[in-house]
């Protein structure tokens, strides 16, 4: 969902992609994406493509053939980047773990000592199954190898922690339409200070033109050179989007992502709804429960659009039919929404043969009202 | 200059990038972008980057390593495009003329018999000179030699004729924010009957897997795989342009684009400027008259926009302080902008002290008078 006000901003009339009132917001929104990413002294940038397109960034920039590329893989963005990472060049090891599960630190820092890769992917807001890994201890093990580390934030960016310093992200990019509840189709990337160094000294172009960061920093920085006619009108709405989180404060908007799961998942939990990832690991503002046995998912997702108007997403790959995944982010992220969307749930798994143990919207009502009384901090 | 209409539809609510609504959006896209390439059974996609993206899109799927490919290179985005295809690991012959001039037909024959090329890539309106070239005898000696022709119409599509099917274009990509008059953010690209064939042979998958166009086949194609997440608020506007073109006419449309543009250059002439291009060749919507001698550009162009509002461009590369780029077309190609244009044009002129040998307003009046009594066939 997109506020109004953005939608107002994206309207506006549009100017040259020279234009000096151009390069002032692109200004404003990279000094406004650096907080939002975690980081002090970190450099951003954005993308004039999807997620996908920031994710093909990061790999493009960052990989030489050769390049021995580690990725801790559990769900289809860590397949996705794999795929990438193979067609620019890479040697790619992966960590395997069952869709749905959190990659092990210990594991992984294991593998990461044993493999001594160049680069170390994960996916911290895995879309695909609800799981979130801050990094903080894939980091360690990957700097004590020398590697980079890169992070697929798209999920998080706007919705929860991201901590880009402070998890030791050395290469990240999100897209717009998640946490930051603007329109798609653009990809904000984040650039530590090694990251930087790195791309700094590359020896060669990477094949991607479109894509290259170098060439895009000579557009976005100094000598402000053309390279692409940027979709200024899309620029217009993420610095709207940006500025409404200024407006709430980053962590408020945290917090608030948070205090709306937990009502969440203790109205699927009344109904006697499993959650897919265990308690430590979940994403907050999506949401995975199991599609109870002998339910037809389909079945509960069309009742669902066609008697409330709401669209929820079903599992693919090895989830496909086993979960049901709810977003739940930006101006949704609300009391309202969270109980009448329980409601309409609840109505749906009734009419698809499902049994509830209890009413979603009672439970939910309590865990916000204990959460009146005792809020739960951040970390 | 984008219509109100199409800015109205840019804030239409967004949907999913799966959602049936959102398809039909893209077929009515699709279909509507056929005729405006002109063709009556080849394929047209819209790639989710900018124009350069489908510069990128069409080089990266066509070339393989190894591949020989010929440019005929009179401008910058010429350069551009032998740069891609040189990441893309092609061998790049280049038949090289001065920016401004065409391309002579005999001589790009005789190179493209000698080279034997797997592609032929040329602009067919390139926007760094004013220079337009239909392309049909560049296609008829490629297709003899067996190979692909490449176009950039990223100018004149939706202002002047592309005519794919009469050229013999196999590949074109283009714009969203020139002829279109949309914001930018799209790229519309064309393939043949031909081209499609030979992508469909294609052995390895292109670097790029953003760009990959048999992957997004399957997206915006059955079995509708999901891809990316499409710049949804893009799509509409570019809907909401073509379906303007389509209550304009299209040959309407290019038929406004050469009235105020001969009009626009009865002026420049009346005044004693020389345009850069020769007659046949002059793109219509981007018209480009030489600096005069000791007349400094950026004073011209300074005076235009802080006097009168008015954004002209200069040129570059070999051009720089030489040619003024004039931008003539969607909305702003009419009567009133012209004559406006003129005086403003013809005043900052003056005060950079240029004396016109006439008064550019009158000439471009008895211009449109004249083509009042005996409009100007197309062809």
């Amino acid at each position: 969902m997109v506020e109004d006000r953005v939608y107002e901003a994206l309207k506006r009339p549009i100017v040259g992609h020279l234009d000096p009132f151009f390069f002032e917001i692109v200004d404003e929104i990279r000094a406004r994406l650096r907080p939002v990413f975690g980081s002090a002294d970190g450099a951003t940038l954005v993308i004039s493509a999807t997620g996908s397109g920031g994710m093909e960034t990061c790999i493009a920039n960052f990989v030489e053939p050769g390049c021995r590329f580690a990725v801790l893989a559990n769900g289809y963005f860590c397949d996705r980047i794999t795929e990438m990472a193979r067609r620019y060049g890479a040697q790619v090891v992966r960590l395997e773990k069952p869709w749905g599960e959190a990659i092990p630190p210990d594991e992984a820092a294991h593998f990461i000592a044993r493999h001594q890769p160049h680069i170390v992917a994960f996916v911290q807001a895995e879309t695909s199954t609800g799981v979130y890994q801050p990094g903080a201890q894939f980091a360690q093990a990957a700097h004590a190898a020398g590697a980079l580390v890169l992070a697929d934030v798209v999920t998080s960016l706007g919705a929860m922690p991201v901590e880009a310093d402070r998890n030791g992200i050395d290469i990240a990019y999100s897209c717009t339409q998640k946490g930051l509840s603007c329109p798609p189709g653009l990809s904000p990337i984040f650039l530590s200070r090694r990251a930087l160094e790195k791309l700094h000294s590359r020896k060669s172009a990477p094949p991607s033109w479109y894509f290259d960061l170098r060439l895009l920093e000579e557009y976005y920085d100094a000598p402000r050179r053309y390279h692409h006619t940027a979709p200024i009108s899309l620029f217009y709405a993420l610095l709207e989007g940006l500025r409404l989180i200024e407006t709430e404060g980053l962590e408020s908007r945290w917090m608030r992502h948070r205090r709306h799961h937990l009502a969440l998942v203790a109205g699927l939990q009344a109904m006697g709804l499993e959650l897919l990832v265990a308690e430590p690991h979940r994403l907050w503002n999506l949401i995975t429960p199991r599609v109870p046995s002998g339910i037809d998912d389909a079945a509960v997702r069309r009742h669902l659009l066609q008697q409330h108007g709401i669209d929820i997403a079903g599992g693919f790959g090895p989830l496909a039919g086993k979960i049901f995944r709810i977003g739940l982010m930006g101006p949704l992220a609300s009391e309202h929404t969270t109980l009448l969307f329980l409601d309409a749930f609840e109505a749906a798994l009734r009419s698809a043969g499902f049994r509830p143990n209890a009413h979603a919207r009672t439970a939910a009502e309590q865990r916000y009202e204990t959460l009146r009384e005792s809020p739960v901090p951040i970390a």
